[in-house]
């Protein structure tokens, strides 16, 4: 029997789906389960946009073009100045399969195997498994939950660049902390990747969702990194079409985006009628992302103000996204997660998060941390939060016994 | 400015693809082209498919399953019994973002950088490039145009056989030639990547496609190779529903799918507006695949014919897929399907093909070989066919110079 290849045994679980069994068992017995583990909003697609797909006239549904089309990228020139990025084309663009493929698709055209990418951690774990399919270095800058997961020292990626670092990757507004990056802090980066001529890629798909009065920064719009700079976009999370799969690569480089299109052009083309979907969504009535961004940060505060009244929790205040990463205090969270999903229950309803030490690439990180997607209407979460808070006071493994009331004893 | 990497530089342009701006500013000019060059059909998706996603009850477009839907895999067991393959359940199915991502995953859980995979050629170009991006050397054995393309004797395969050798790789009925594989040549192939302990991957795309009463035999219903096997699958031909983009790992091997998964998790989910649309088409009423098996029969045999009646064209009689790889008396393919776009019409008319080199690794193999798709129906086919007669005998760098009639002079 032929072996899989070492390159298949590498490729990490996820971590976010690697729970999904014990969830699958738990509903069986009839267990509710309150998905915060997943960034899949409860929140609905715009009608306009799946009554696009609806009433397409649509005989066979073919291939499109491989950078997708023309006329959604088209669109997309403009939907970008709306937000201060100007002087792109639609060959600036290559639609893609989902973000996943945008990054999947930049990581082969940039990287070879061996080479080094630094990623401020905690990061999205599946970038872990494109690097590894890509044969690239995740070198990790660990970000402090005491600052609310802002960018490190500038010194601290100084001090891991190598001959082989060849690209610094973030995610702003950040999945998984919601870490919203600010403009000074892109400009050290930008700093950064000119003196050491690297790549910067910035995973931009939350840019809408940003709270408190903070405004966002696409670092496509700073002057002079235009040839190192890679964007990936996607309208999972803006127009709540996970399940679409349209994404796109986007760079003013233009020997990144013909080598992109080589890749996109052994795969054939994105989904066609996702593709419809994605190209009406640029036509939903400007209410709709408002009345959204209202709602995600109304399930900010009720989740954080909740988060902080439980005992020994530690909770940032994240200025975007829709998650909050927060410190648990168990032993454990990957344990913990799994006992919610096998051992307890609320009157039969219990939660799913993410446990923290997915989304580090240091070895013994995270493991008392977990991320908490805020994808659920009010009425759930209160639930969620409802069971979540009494499971820390059970939890076989907890770090803190709480005696009495209010008070508290580490153990 | 930080350069792309070697893999994205290696990365071939699609041969089948790269022609796309000629075309492009042909047909600005005004002139049409029959697009003979891409496995695009004309053929209607099943209304009943389509109509499946335009009636889903979906308020929220969300991911899936990382494997697909669970009750399409379940349906597609049932599908695969009809052809003679048993003991399969929905767990040996992966659903995919059409057969490339099926392709990709497979090769990056199954080969490391360096191995070797023997394709015969010419073989589907796309594999080249999912080569290249997984690191796997393409270790050819050239299939010869006077057999059929049939499979090249097994002792050629064993000449090239070596330590790093680690997959063979085919596709039946084949792209490009519609060569189909008799369940001899898949017992010979059997026999080899047992005794090299070799994975055989398959790709079935075309399977219902066949023809002169010829029967498909999977690779599937072999005893003895379970473990080898690996299986890529599409609905974009058998339902003509290219952009859908769905497709699927299949196989036995239990390493094998739990390593396609983890790639399968890094990218969240396949297409679920197009799933709905997969499911749907196993519910098609099954004179629809015998009405498009007749008509592309019926177009088989027009093309063959008309190609057999040109002078100096070597046609051989495919059995099977929708494609014809033909050797032309032109001097270079490339340049004369080049030629047919910016300086040749036949009132206003002309037609794409696909250059026959892109589909060897042999350097200097097929440059007088083209592949044609009869996707389209009869009367553009007569058309092209009228215009492909008329090019030959004009085209300057023609190999046959007709002097009278049918006589000719080679040149």
């Amino acid at each position: 029997m032929p072996n899989i290849a070492n390159r298949g045994s590498n490729m990490p679980s996820s971590p976010i789906r690697k729970l999904v069994p014990f969830a699958d068992a738990a509903k069986k017995k009839g267990k509710q389960i309150f998905h915060l583990n997943i960034g899949q909003p409860d929140i609905k697609t715009p009608k306009s946009a799946l009554d696009a797909v609806r009433q397409a006239d649509l005989e066979v549904v073919a291939y499109s073009h491989s950078a997708g089309f023309a006329s959604y990228r088209e669109k997309l020139v403009k939907y970008y100045e709306s937000f201060g990025v100007t002087g792109l084309d639609e060959d600036n663009f290559v639609v893609t399969t989902g973000a996943s493929e945008a990054i999947n698709f930049t990581m082969m055209s940039c990287l070879n195997p061996g080479d080094e990418m630094i990623v401020p951690e905690p990061f999205y774990a599946n970038y872990n498994g494109f690097s590894v399919a890509a044969g690239v270095e995740v070198v990790p800058i660990t970000a402090a939950i005491e600052t609310g997961f802002a960018l490190p020292p500038i010194a601290d990626f100084e001090k891991v660049i190598t001959p082989k670092t060849k690209a610094i990757m973030i995610c702003n507004p950040s999945n998984p902390t919601g870490y919203l990056y600010s403009k000074k802090e892109l400009e050290a980066l930008k700093e950064i990747v000119t003196k050491h001529d690297l790549f910067l890629f910035v995973d931009e798909v939350y840019r809408e969702f940003c709270y408190d009065g903070k405004a966002f920064t696409s670092v496509l719009s700073l002057d002079g990194i235009e040839e190192n700079v890679v964007v990936f976009d996607s309208i999972s999370k803006r127009y709540s079409a996970c399940g679409a799969r349209i994404g796109a690569v986007v760079s003013k480089n233009k020997a990144v985006m013909d080598t992109v299109m080589k890749f996109a052009q052994a795969r054939l083309s994105p989904p066609t009628l996702a593709q419809i979907l994605a190209e009406a969504t640029l036509d939903v009535e400007a209410n709709y992302l408002a009345e959204a961004i209202t709602e995600y940060d109304n399930r900010r505060k009720y989740v954080i103000q909740r988060l902080q009244n439980m005992e020994g929790v530690i909770t940032p205040n994240p200025g975007g996204a829709f998650y909050v990463f927060v410190k648990l205090p168990v032993d454990n969270t990957e344990v913990f997660c799994k006992w919610l999903l096998e051992d307890f229950d609320l009157n039969g309803k219990t939660l799913m998060m993410a446990p923290g030490a997915g989304f580090y690439a240091s070895e013994g990180l995270g493991l008392q941390e977990a991320r908490i997607a805020y994808v659920l209407n009010l009425e759930d979460l209160k639930t969620a939060m409802d069971c979540l808070e009494a499971a820390l006071k059970v939890y076989p493994g907890r770090t803190i016994k709480t005696v009495t009331g209010n008070r508290a004893e580490a153990v």
